[in-house]
């Protein structure tokens, strides 16, 4: 395996990165289990750099916290940042004190002490490198080095943090260019092929590609943030995300999937809810009216999906969704700017309430039928399709907002993705 | 005046060195308030390095939370000062961002960031040097440098913490360092007389000697630390200690007292509780026997103060006092001693409770009767003298431990200590 190779060429032999959430830390008593689990890791003969996040809400208390003593501003965000990288510090310190007392020799090491240097923007900082010299030598003498996750430091030696699941990006960060594998531990078992709070029987994936997590992003929201995943796809790292609390087998998100397995068609399905459908009929002109409509719905910040346009006699014919909280916003700016233009003969029908329902898989560039299939699994049980669009590994269907349940449950039972 | 001339020689020419404690920082009520009490200075031309504790009981928890993750073992003195350092950064980031939110413009540094090289011994570190280049540096941009007090890195980059009364260490280094005067700000007004909560009416003190204030270390315990003053007396560090949470007028503690004030003869009573003296009559021998039981007494762990000793045709007797939890094992470590070198004819009385009470103050050295003036005051009361010592700046007496508050009363009638 690749993977194994880069590793031992960058000296790092046998080493696991592990990073263990907020929530897999939030007391004392779960920073003892996770002592335990990554002391058994260490007895099997691994070398493991621990990154962890917070304390539990220990951030959330933090900002609330920095409000209050800037009650007119908003605080200046190297000063944020400086508040808030003490809490990895603290969990980091605890994790390391506890593997410690179960006798595994452990170090705590913040940003400063491994050189995890980033860009300088404040909140949303980006990693451009980490000092695997300092990993290296702390390698030799310990078992375990505890990493403080979502922190840096800016060349110029201020703390950073990185920005919504920062850990998570720590940890593939330090995987990247260590040449190891990362697991990310979290309150959730794994990645499924559907949400296994709206379709019963779900299951959940032993291996997805990078390319499929990605589209199947809302599946993987909890479980791992699609800033690393980006990161772990461009220097081929081995994601593993299991739960932090039972010993059950979880997901790899790999380059592609082991020859040994066999490929699905669908990995898994997802649902974009909450939004609506908008046709604008009639649209006089050459393409420059559909041009200048989507220019007005990006000035007033809608967020534009599943397009689609079709002419006849000059005259133009759009459909797109949009957030349902944005349909006022775009029934305004839709309005004024054909008004604006003095327009006539166009017609703007008001939203309608659908669902975006995926199908994603890489199996689907080397299937047929796969569309047929799934067209005749949501015509058995009624539901319309009003509007469609497809990748190479994707295929994603608009429907009736109040059936996108009954049509996930359709395509998870005709894909296998259920029991 | 020479702190003054120190300071314009070290290129920091207005520099204060402010120093805030744990309860004065305890909620974000009280931060704000400490930011508007550095505006103020800052608004009179200064420029402040504010150095902070962490915020009110937070070292106290993050001990606690340390045990719990390190049942079966003291937690690595390394990550426990790693675990602690984070309650001045805490603290340090949010008086940084009240200020900007007073538009004083100010930035908060950690040890790492200033340089503060300590000593390695963990959670007891000494300070070897601070960065003054990097405190300059930021002294062209800001008017305010927050600073994490009671904490130093050594030099290859881990956190240490200083100890007791870390962060007045942490603030007069600075002070010492930059020639500036330092301030103390407590939830203590000053330096009393003597203890205001025993003796109605004792003086606050406009101003007190490093050697006066060392003397009188129980009078100045809750205000600052005897470290700290030690370090002020060796470097000449103008140290004033006053209440965060009012504008009175507080305590300096200098070299020697401004030539216009009148040296008082005597500045404070100080008594020392607790205590027990004993008394061994008939010690037969020369030396060697009280000397063996003064090596026996330091093995048992006891504390010896107020030794006297008297002889008479070949047989000593010697009086001492300790802390009345030691009384026992003194009790048993010199009949142990006696009867294991087969001695006989002495005696060991049971110990007495007594208090040792202490008038001092630099006018002594050239103030002729003072002894006198304390005899007739305690005799006036009727109060014994069971014992005393007497230095260049100091007479303690030992009295009947009931009768403790009493003598200091009689003190400080005498030399006018209270109104």
């Amino acid at each position: 395996m690749n993977v194994i190779a880069a590793s031992k060429q960058n000296g790092f032999p046998n080493l696991i990165v592990q990073k263990y959430g907020g929530s897999s830390v939030a007391t004392s008593e779960k920073i003892c289990g996770v002592a335990r689990k990554v002391k058994a890791r260490v007895e099997t003969g691994a070398k493991v750099a621990v990154v962890v996040s917070a304390m539990g809400k220990t951030t959330d208390s933090m900002i609330a916290l920095a409000r209050k003593v800037s009650p007119s501003s908003e605080p200046p965000p190297r000063e944020m940042d400086m508040l808030l990288a003490t809490g990895e510090q603290v969990s980091a310190a605890l994790l390391s004190m506890a593997l410690n007392d179960l006798k595994v020799p452990a170090i705590s090491r913040n940003a400063f002490q491994l050189g995890i240097v980033t860009s300088g923007n404040y909140s949303n900082a980006r990693i451009r490198d980490i000092n695997l010299t300092l990993l290296s030598r702390d390698m030799e003498r310990y078992d375990v080095v505890v990493i403080t996750g979502f922190q840096g430091i800016t060349p110029e030696g201020d703390f950073t943090t990185l920005g919504r699941g920062g850990s998570d990006t720590s940890a593939v960060a330090i995987a990247a260019k260590a040449g190891a594998p990362c697991e990310i531990y979290s309150d959730v078992p794994g990645i499924f092929t559907c949400d296994p709070h709206k379709v019963p029987g779900a299951h959940k994936l032993e291996a997805i590609t990078y390319t499929e997590m990605l589209e199947l992003a809302s599946l993987g929201a909890k479980v791992l943030h699609m800033r690393a995943v980006e990161l772990a796809r461009r220097y081929e790292v081995n994601l593993y995300c299991a739960s932090t609390f039972s010993e059950e087998r979880g997901t790899s998100v790999l380059k592609e999937l082991p020859e040994w397995m066999e490929t699905p068609v669908v990995t898994g399905v997802t649902v974009a809810r909450n939004q609506v459908r908008f046709v604008v009929k009639n649209i006089p002109g050459n393409g420059d009216i559909v041009s200048g409509i989507f220019q007005t719905l990006a000035l007033a910040g809608a967020n534009i999906d599943m397009i689609s346009m079709a002419g006849d006699r000059g005259l133009s014919f759009l459909t797109f969704t949009v957030l349902d909280c944005d349909e006022k916003s775009v029934l305004k700016a839709v309005t004024d700017y054909m008004n604006s233009h003095n327009l006539t003969g166009w017609t703007l029908e008001p939203g309608v309430p659908v669902a975006k329902v995926s199908a994603v898989g890489d199996g689907m560039n080397t299937a047929t039928g796969v569309a047929g299939r799934l067209f005749s699994a949501l015509r058995s049980r009624s539901i319309s399709i009003m509007g469609i669009s497809t990748s190479d590994i994707n295929i994603s269907v608009l429907v009736d907002g109040t059936r996108a349940d009954e049509a996930v449950e359709a395509l998870a039972e005709e894909f296998a993705l259920k029991s």
